[in-house]
């Protein structure tokens, strides 16, 4: 076998949502024509490597060239958002899954990871211990959504969230809605999702079907 | 949107085996950790950048500091291997395919493609022009096997390989046969496969079974 380059496919092979057939694959695009292929990608990772970093603020990425400041997101940047509600996610592509969805036009903050007692990942593991200081920088706030996902370890995360944030009586906290995804059929749904479902229903009418 | 990032998105998802989702996936990964996952990834890019190129001899790639010399790639190089046979086959992962396969121990010519008269491809455009030359610096030859794939522009391209190794009647010529692959069910083939595997049917007896 090609033994020069099998050291490259194994390390493309273990990057996410990549196998060794189609590190092969890409190994062999990049390499058929390099200053169309190869080059450009070696920029653009060096470009992220130099002007990506974390939120000083709310650990989004921040797309920020190297200085002095601490880099701040195009979110935090933002004046026009809504500095009454924060919306507290586990991961940065949760925080993306959100703004995609465009109706949230509130704060962030991520945490960076779920609490869990199988993988010994406490609150120090993540930006839990931050929070706190990140609500009193908003005196404006009036509403906490928490919107880590619907597992064990992130209704773990939200419940000692609800803990943490007593000290913040005046500031009301919510959490994301479980219930059948929209375009889902009952009979493939789990039961946790179905009962969750059956017990946040709503009243409905004629007049509330969109 | 993030858009500082979707330009870095969109160049990832373009590369082969990857689309807008794993794109982004990858996209966070590499940031997660800049040092463990984005820099040895750049490293590995510019390493092959450096040092990869295409064989001056056969076109198969090669693993070659940058020198003076003209780059050889390892097959090439290894005089353990039986210069009287030698493979044809369209592109760089096909020989990796027959490497891995194990049974070839000769000499490669890679065409770099295959004609296509509708992608307008011709004997120009690939390393067909160079065979004739490739052939005769291997004065022992005496079997050439072409394989390139078992589809209309892979069939014409073998066919034109027989024209042009006419000026060599001592070499005999050999196309790989078509037929069903292993593990293959009948009823899962196109009909061209199955009278294809009909045709070149071979004797059988209990003691040709392996």
């Amino acid at each position: 076998m090609n033994t020069h380059f099998e050291p490259f496919i194994r390390h493309i092979a273990k990057l996410p949502g990549l196998g060794p057939r189609s590190a092969q694959r890409l190994l062999f695009h990049l390499l058929l024509n390099k200053s169309q292929n190869l080059n450009p990608l070696i920029s653009t990772l060096q470009n992220l490597h130099d002007n990506a970093h974390s939120c000083s603020r709310c650990h989004n990425l921040a797309f920020h060239p190297p200085s002095e400041h601490e880099p701040l997101c195009s979110i935090c940047l933002n004046t026009q958002r809504d500095n009454t509600l924060l919306c507290i996610v586990e991961h940065v592509p949760d925080l993306w899954a959100m703004e995609n969805a465009g109706e949230f036009h509130g704060l962030y903050y991520v945490l960076g990871g779920a609490l869990s007692t199988i993988d010994g990942i406490g609150p120090h593991d993540t930006h839990l211990g931050k929070l706190t200081h990140h609500i009193s920088l908003y005196p404006k706030l009036s509403e906490i959504i928490i919107a880590t996902s619907m597992t064990a370890n992130g209704q773990t995360t939200a419940h000692y969230i609800a803990h943490l944030l007593k000290e913040f009586p005046h500031i009301s906290l919510s959490r994301i809605a479980p219930g059948v995804p929209m375009g889902g059929e009952l009979d493939y749904l789990d039961s946790g999702t179905l009962n969750a479902a059956l017990a946040s229903r709503t009243p409905f009418s004629l007049t509330s079907v969109k």
